[in-house]
C-alpha cells in the first residue's frame, strides 16, 4: 500500500510517524512545498526572545531522520493536481512533471497568510511571521533596531511583542479588533491581561491604511495618526489551503474542506487533516474553523489509528488554548461571552480573582478566572491569567466543557489539594458555586 | 431551624459556614470537644520546616470570627450522647451536663489516631502528629536536637520527615510496609521519590519492636536492629471516630459510619461527614474509607445544599492526591496496581519517564508517570513523580477515572500546549497509546 501525504507540517508528519509507528511495510511519501519541516512553530516567539537559544533548537528532525524510518519526504516540492478517478497526483520537482499513483491520499496542505488590505510601499523591514524562516528573518533585521510594531496578530505575536520587550526593544502592538486575542478573550480578560503585563504598548481599534517609508523608517498612517517603526511585523491570518482539494473534487464547507469524523473528505480515499479542514464546534454544533497545532496532531494521530485498521472519531472541538505573553499566561477554552452573544445564545458569567495556592502561602500566585455557563447552568467556556501553570488547569475545563457538566455538579468532582499548590476548594467550585448562586 | 454539628475540623466548619452563606437565619450551633478550630492540618509540615513562619499563620479563623457569623462554637465540650427519639443532644461543659434540642443533627466527629501496639517505656520526646498542638509541641522539643525519627506515616509524616531533612536534621524513617505510602504509590514509585529525593533516611519492612529510653536518647528496636534518636514521631493511622454515632443508633459499615449518597445516616435527620464516615469507591463499588480533607470538604458543600433545599448526590471517590515531598510531588488518582493485585482485579500498566514541557525547552522537569488500566482499557489509576505542578495534572486523571475513559479515548480529549509548559503531545496521552498497544 502508498499513502501520499501532501503537506510536512505538524498534521502531515505527525500522522507519517504514527502511520509508520504501527505498520512497518507501508509506503508512506510525503511532499512538501517548503524548505523546511519538523520544526516547532509555538517556539519561534522563545527564540526571537532569547529563551531558546537557536532556531536550531527548535527543529526536531530533517529529512534524513524520516528516510532513516523508511517515510520519504520530498522537500520544496509543490503537488499540482490530483486525479481522484485515477487515483494519482501530479507534482513538479526539479523542473519536471512527474506523476504518481497512490491508494491513500492525505491532504494536510495547511493554511496561508491573508494578503493586508492596506498599501506598503517598500516591503524592506517589513515581515510576515508564521514560519521558522519569517523568524528568522526578522531575528537578523532587528539587530541594532530600536522601534518594532506589530500589527494585529495572533498568539504568535502577542507571545513574540511580550519577548522582545523583555530584550529591550520598544514594542508597539496595533490592534484593529477592539481587543486583543479576541479569539480567546473577553474584552476584560485581555484587557486585565494587558494591565499586568507592562511592556508592550498597545493600541486596539487600529485601523491601519498604508505603511509608508521615510529614510530608514517606516511609516504606519492609522486612524487619524502615523507611528514610525524600524521593523513591521504584519497580521498573520491565516485562510486555509484549499486549492488541492478542490481541485481533487472534494467537498469545500463555509470555511474549509469538509470531513466526517472519521476525516474523510467527500471522495474516496482521500483525507484531510490540519490547518485545511473546517471542524465541528462541541458549543454550537456548527463548523468551525480551528487552525491549531494541537488539533493538527489530534487529528493526525486518529488518522494513523484508522488508516491502520482502528476506527476512532475526531469530535468537536473546544478550542482548548495556553499561552506565555510576557511573565503571565493566560488559557482559555469553549467559547467567550462576545462570542455568545455574537450568535445570540444567552450566557451567565461570573470572573473571580483568587488565589493560586492555599491563601496563607507564601510566594502565592493570583488567578483570574472568568466562567460562562448557557441559562441551564452548562459550562460552555473558561478564561483564566496567572503567573503560574495554566496549562493542566484548562486541560480540566477542556474535560469540564466536553462533557457536558453543569456548574453545578463540579462541587461532585474531586479535587487534589497541597497548600503549596493549590487551596482546598477548587478556585473552579468556588466560581461554578457563585454561577450557580445567579441562575437559582 | 437549629442545626447541631457535633466536630470542628474540615467537615463541620465548612458545613457550618456554607450553610449560613445560604440562610441566614437557622440556628447553627458546632460543638468541639478541641480547643483550637479552623487550622490547616495539611500545612503543619510547612510550618515544621519554616516555609511558613508561625503555626498562626495556618490558623483560619477563631471562634469569634464564627460567632459574627451567627455561628455559636462550644470549645473543649464534648458531646456524650445523641437521644435521636426525642432529637436532643447532651454534653458537658464546663464541669455541668447539659442537653439541646437538634432539628438536624450533623455527626463530623472525625478520625482517632490508633495507638500503637508496640510497648514504650516513656513519652518524653515521643510525639504523635496529627494535630496544630503535636505540631507545636514537636516544634518546641527539636529546639537544639539533631536525630529525628518517624515511624509509618502517612503523607504527613513524609512531608514533615522531608522539611525537617531541608532544615539540616537528620531524619530516619522506618515503614512499617514494605513501600512509604502503600495507599497512594506503587512499590516501584515509590521507590523512585525515594531515589530522587536525598535527604531522609527510608528503611521499610521495619517492624517496630518497643521504644525504650537511654539518658536522653529514645531507642528504637525494630527487626534486629537498635536506633537512636532524639525525638520519635509515632505512626498516624486514622480509625474513625464512631462512638456517638453508634450510640445514636445510626448504622456502622465495616468501616465507618454508613450514609446513602446524600450523606444520610439510617436514623432520620442525623448526618454524618467526613473521616467518621464510609464512602463508595468509584472503582469497586465497595465501601472504603477514605479520611482526606478534601473528601470531607465535599461532603461539608453538598451536605450544606442538600440541608438547605437543594438534592446533590455525593458520588463514589477515587481518592486524588497530590502530596509535596522534599523537592518534587507526587501524585495519585484511582487504584494502584498492588490494590488491584490484591482485590483480584487484572489490570494492564505502563510506566513512562518524560519531560513536563517541550523537549527542547531549557529548564524543564522529569515527569514520571505509571497509569493502570483493567483489561477492557478503562484506566482506573494514575501516579505520577515531578518537580513540577503535579496538582491540575492529577486532576485531569480525576476526571479521566471518573468518567470511566478507555486509554484509547484520551487521543481524542483535547489538551492545551505551549512550550514553556506543555508538550505538543500531552504525555497522558502518550502513556495511553502505550497501554492501548499492550491490550491490542
Amino acid at each position: 500500500m502508498r499513502i501520499v501525504i501532501v503537506g510536512a507540517g505538524a498534521a502531515g508528519l505527525t500522522l507519517a510517524s504514527n502511520i509508520r509507528k504501527k505498520d512497518k511495510k507501508t509506503e508512506i511519501i510525503v511532499f512538501t512545498k517548503h524548505n523546511e519541516i519538523a520544526y516547532a512553530p509555538c517556539a519561534i516567539p522563545l527564540v526571537l526572545g532569547g529563551c531558546i537559544e537557536s532556531f536550531d533548537d527548535i527543529i526536531m528532525h530533517d529529512a534524513d531522520y524520516y528516510q532513516k524510518k523508511n517515510i520519504q519526504i520530498h522537500l520544496s516540492t509543490k503537488v499540482t493536481s490530483v486525479d481522484s478517478a485515477n487515483k494519482s497526483i501530479t507534482y513538479d520537482e526539479e523542473e519536471k512533471t512527474k506523476t504518481l499513483t497512490y491508494d491513500k491520499l492525505v491532504l494536510a496542505t495547511g493554511s496561508d497568510i491573508i494578503t493586508p488590505e492596506f498599501d506598503i510601499d517598500d516591503m524592506n523591514n517589513i515581515y510576515p511571521l508564521t514560519t521558522i524562516t519569517d523568524g528568522k528573518n526578522i531575528q537578523k533585521s532587528i539587530e541594532n533596531k530600536k522601534e518594532i510594531i506589530f500589527i494585529s496578530n495572533l498568539s504568535i505575536g502577542i507571545e513574540s511583542a511580550y519577548e522582545l520587550a523583555k530584550k529591550e526593544y520598544n514594542v508597539t502592538f496595533l490592534e484593529q479588533s477592539p481587543n486583543i486575542l479576541p479569539l480567546f478573550l473577553d474584552e476584560e480578560i485581555s484587557q486585565k491581561l494587558v494591565e499586568l503585563n507592562k511592556g508592550v504598548n498597545f493600541e486596539t481599534n487600529a485601523h491601519i491604511k498604508c505603511i509608508t517609508t521615510n529614510d530608514s523608517k517606516k511609516e504606519i498612517h492609522y486612524n487619524d495618526k502615523i507611528i514610525s517603526a524600524d521593523v513591521i511585523i504584519l497580521p498573520n491570518i491565516k485562510v486555509p489551503s484549499t486549492t488541492l482539494a478542490r481541485q481533487a473534487g472534494c467537498e469545500i464547507g463555509d470555511f474549509a474542506v469538509k470531513i466526517n469524523e472519521y476525516l474523510e473528505t467527500s471522495v474516496e480515499d482521500i483525507y484531510a487533516i490540519g490547518d485545511c479542514v473546517e471542524v465541528k464546534s462541541h458549543i454550537t454544533d456548527t463548523q468551525t474553523y480551528s487552525p491549531a497545532a494541537t488539533t493538527a496532531v489530534r487529528q493526525a494521530m486518529i488518522l494513523a489509528e484508522n488508516i491502520t485498521g482502528n476506527k476512532i472519531t475526531f469530535n468537536p472541538v473546544v478550542n482548548t488554548v495556553v499561552s506565555q505573553v510576557g511573565n503571565y499566561y493566560y488559557a482559555s477554552s469553549g467559547i467567550t461571552e462576545s462570542f455568545a452573544n455574537m450568535i445570540g445564545m444567552p450566557v451567565v458569567t461570573q470572573t473571580m480573582d483568587t488565589k493560586q495556592k492555599a491563601r496563607y502561602y507564601p510566594e502565592n500566585n493570583n488567578l483570574y478566572i472568568k466562567m460562562i455557563c448557557k441559562c441551564d447552568g452548562t459550562i460552555v467556556g473558561c478564561q483564566m491569567i496567572s503567573k503560574c501553570d495554566l496549562s493542566s488547569k484548562i486541560d480540566v475545563l477542556s474535560f469540564v466543557i466536553t462533557e457536558n457538566l453543569k456548574c453545578d455538579e463540579l462541587v461532585q468532582k474531586e479535587f487534589s489539594y497541597t497548600p503549596s499548590l493549590a487551596s482546598i476548594i477548587n478556585p473552579l467550585i468556588k466560581i461554578s458555586m457563585e454561577i450557580s448562586k445567579k441562575i437559582g
